[in-house]
């Protein structure tokens, strides 16, 4: 740490079972991507985030190798539990009253579903409309299409919970109320589909709230 | 626009010059990533932000053209009208109550200091420091470090106003008060070396205060 007030995540994870580090590694590193790296407060990320896992083989267990139920069965483990962690930050996160689940589809792969999600995450209008419960899909749809994604506008489609507010490109006959009512929930979930391609990514994000901005400017009065 | 509650930023610069579009057009687009492309309020590119420049030649004057006096005085002109009107829009910003002029030095290259300035002006952390008045340079200079940019740590140097608060990449012997009378003016200006390269940018931005999160989130109560 370079400062006392900087946000720092270490995560140490222990596991009695036998696995080589050559294949821990890999395994490790793609549960980390797709829950650690999946979660953002507030675009801060620290110089010293960490996670490391240590296994030290007490289990007894024939080493894992790739290939085998158990190792499979270990790896879904695994994830399961960098998840559980990562969701924990994001409901830890300073001054976050709201817990979004951001589910982006259809993008031409997963490393544009990856961009538009985390845009829309990384926003601050968007995260300032969660704060105000407000059914906001203009500022959720302009982070997509910030986000360098590829976007096709007459295939957009935007849930909020379980209303339908957009479908192809333009707002459905949904009642605001409904859409409303889903935004007031302390868990809100927005699936929007870019189009009709393979790419998918779930991203979880807060909501920035005045309670964000006493804790972070106002720490030392 | 794609929802009336979105920051978008249009505009249009007329001229009586007789100019070709061919020539303006190079200008222009040179003129607006040094200033309106160096601007941040909240990271939330608009769809549509755009910059116009009409020339209609009733100045009567030989049309202007590359390697000419003029031609050099007429870009110089138009850099500053885009210069004033980037730094309005910066005042302007939502909620902002601090002007924060962001100049790096001594980057790899101007791409670097792009990424480490650009870095500094989004970083919510840094912008509830500043409006918290606080001289927090740990989270200027993990921004800086996690920006992608090169940073070479025994040289890096930082400057809060005229005080010079890091050195050789550790803190000088500044008395922090000095540096905190700084951050309570209205202007805040950032200096940060980020090594010996010939590398440089200047970067505006806003603060991140609860008025921002008032203006975003409670827009319809």
């Amino acid at each position: 740490m370079i400062a006392p007030n900087m946000a720092t995540m270490l995560c140490f994870i222990t596991t009695d079972a036998a696995i080589a580090a050559e294949h821990l590694r890999p395994l490790l590193r793609d549960c980390v991507e797709h829950t650690f790296n999946r979660i953002c407060i507030d675009n801060d990320t620290s110089t010293n985030d960490m996670c490391l896992c240590m296994a030290n083989g007490r289990a007894g267990n024939a080493p894992l190798v790739p290939g085998s139920d158990d190792f499979v069965r270990f790896g879904k483990a695994l994830r399961e539990v960098c998840l559980a962690m990562a969701h924990a930050l994001v409901r830890d996160g300073e001054g976050a009253k709201k817990f979004v689940t951001i589910h982006v589809e259809g993008a031409k792969n997963d490393g544009d579903a990856v961009k538009a999600a985390r845009a829309i995450a990384q926003s601050q209008l968007c995260k300032t409309a969660f704060a105000g419960e407000d059914p906001n899909w203009g500022r959720i749809t302009c982070a997509a299409g910030y986000s360098g994604a590829a976007v096709e506008p007459d295939k957009l489609a935007l849930w909020l919970g379980d209303v339908l507010v957009l479908d192809r490109g333009l707002p459905t006959d949904y009642r605001e109320a409904d859409a409303a009512a889903h935004m007031q929930e302390a868990d809100i979930r927005i699936r929007l589909r870019m189009g009709d391609g393979p790419g998918v990514c779930t991203f979880w994000t807060s909501d920035l709230t005045h309670d964000y901005v006493t804790i972070n400017a106002d720490y030392r009065t």
